[in-house]
């Protein structure tokens, strides 16, 4: 059943990962960063659906065969990292937590879930050992926010936040890339454009709609950077407005965010502590030119952080621009670490 | 001099009209506008730069030639509609109003001076006979905002207006819609993109970057949101936050916008009032997937509203959605309007 088997450091303990959804975007990316970062893996298996079953995966050097589920696959699984979507996790992840498995889920299934943990590592890594077996990734678009956000939190409670995104089409996986390059040409030579991922053009547009619309009018994305960015800073006193928009850009999301502090911080305080911040870079030089873009995202793992300034009319109001790689920190590379995390105090 | 003639309504009062910056793409949408709107025109004179000099243009059926700027060719011009940049208007636009022209400015260059109004014949119609020979046309993404918020306002007062804008390349001109045209290529076919408008890459990202930037963090573009809105709105005590980015659509201007009332208004309200507002137009069923695309304003000449929704958290606090041509109404079309309500009250 396993594939394939490493032995690195002899003394270092070593663990059994599974990858569900091992074909999708941020599977490869997840596979990718577990070599990256040298993960103390024992055997890699790697999951997918049916239809992909017998392809082969690279693991650094290495080579590994696709398999689908079937019964017992978990037993041996110290962690599984799931990113094949909800339903998938809605049906395996229970699966493989009462197998022992310990289920790091991508997917949005758990993430409100009183006994799921909602972990972004740097803000609250705390919460990891609060699982009863599975524990949630944020949402891309939390991910980012919550990280560059935190440290100013922890100085002076943030009040309120009001987000507009501006996301990378790779969010909703390979088929989106390929339809947003497929319609880039067709526009590019005026011929007619094929809608098959996104109910309008994407290409040279902009759509206010990223995942359903639910009944008060917000979209299900909106309302996850709502919900999860109170969960992962365990308070609902923050009032956060959001608007998720999709955007002709491949990788990497863009934010607009405004905040309102508690008590008054200035900009150089924040950018100050942003500096000392694992995991964000500050990008904030206006005179050369500089601040964060989503094409950045190619270079650099770290949440990158700018154009903070003070809100002219409204005390303790501040106005930044956050941009993430959606498919590394905003949900791979997240992944990874917490499972890191897990592993860092002893799993068991 | 005058290089065309028209008489269409014996009579009717028809005025001398020059369009300076006649070759760039208001100055070309402003002949189109004319036309398509039957102003009454006498005699129109195409100006621009030297180098247009000789350039013939269409004004419906008849072919204009373009001239240069010479002295005295405002001396028999009633109406000047100005788009050819704030350092042609600081020259030219003086000039002309001293020789009795009524100069109608889609620069910068004067909408902040005391006795220059600024306009948006929907919102502010009362205020164009204030002029002293200047009247300015707002900024693109004020104008769209402006007349969205008009009715509301009128409603009930707005305390405050946090922005994020997905702004169309358009807006630089030509060699901006070419750069994103040609680096969007250069990226899809894996070859080394060349900037000349942008400071940076423009093709499948997202700028946040739009005129320079002031020493307070905010660019010109976000100054012009905040100071122009109070403007048009005579309401200083309007608290507004700007985000100003550019993204890579052709055009039509995008506008995630939140605001806060001073007394509730429901959104059945504000769809009510939308619906009966000159100007707008409410695109707003989600169970459809309907609401503005900056696609869209290939169609319309309205600014386009919708995603009006609630905040969860903020008394009276509301989000919505807006798309406007940033070429037509967010520029030419205004300028015509306002030379249209000129014209309509009886210009001197």
């Amino acid at each position: 059943m396993f594939i394939s088997f490493f032995i690195k450091e002899v003394n270092m303990k070593r663990y059994n990962v599974a990858v569900v959804g091992a074909t999708g975007l941020v599977g490869l990316e997840m596979i990718k960063i577990l070599h990256e970062r040298n993960f103390p893996i024992n055997e890699l298996v790697l999951i997918a659906s049916e239809s992909s079953e017998g392809k082969k995966l690279k693991f650094g050097e290495e080579e590994l065969n696709v398999q689908s589920y079937e019964e017992g696959i978990f037993s041996e699984i110290d962690i599984a990292l799931f990113s094949a979507g909800s339903a998938v996790s809605k049906k395996l992840a229970p699966i493989a937590a009462k197998s022992g498995t310990v289920v790091i889920d991508n997917s949005s299934a758990f993430r409100m879930h009183n006994d799921v943990p909602l972990v972004v590592p740097e803000v609250n890594a705390d919460h990891i050992f609060e699982h009863e077996g599975i524990i949630a990734n944020p949402n891309c678009s939390t991910i980012q926010m919550a990280i560059a956000l935190n440290p100013i939190y922890r100085t002076t409670k943030i009040k309120r936040i009001v987000v507009s995104t501006y996301q990378a089409v790779s969010g909703s996986g390979k088929a989106a890339i390929e339809e947003l390059t497929n319609q880039t040409m067709a526009v590019l030579d005026n011929e007619e454009i094929v809608r098959e991922v996104y109910p309008h053009q994407i290409a040279f547009n902009a759509i206010p709609h990223i995942d359903v619309f639910e009944d008060n009018g917000f979209s299900k994305e909106e309302m996850k950077l709502i919900h999860e960015t109170r969960k992962i800073f365990n308070d609902d006193s923050i009032k956060i407005n959001a608007t998720a928009v999709r955007i002709p850009v491949f990788k990497g999301h863009s934010e607009s965010v405004y905040i309102e502090t508690e008590s008054k911080i200035e900009v150089d305080e924040i950018k100050r502590i942003l500096l000392e911040t694992p995991g964000v870079k500050l990008v904030d030089e206006l005179k050369t030119s500089k601040y964060p873009l989503a094409i950045m995202t190619k270079y650099y793992d770290e949440v990158l952080v700018g154009r903070i300034r003070k809100d002219l009319h409204v005390k303790n109001g501040i106005s930044m621009w956050i941009v993430g790689d959606n498919l590394r920190k905003g949900a791979a590379l997240n992944a990874v670490q917490i499972a890191e995390k897990l592993i860092e105090k002893g799993l068991e």
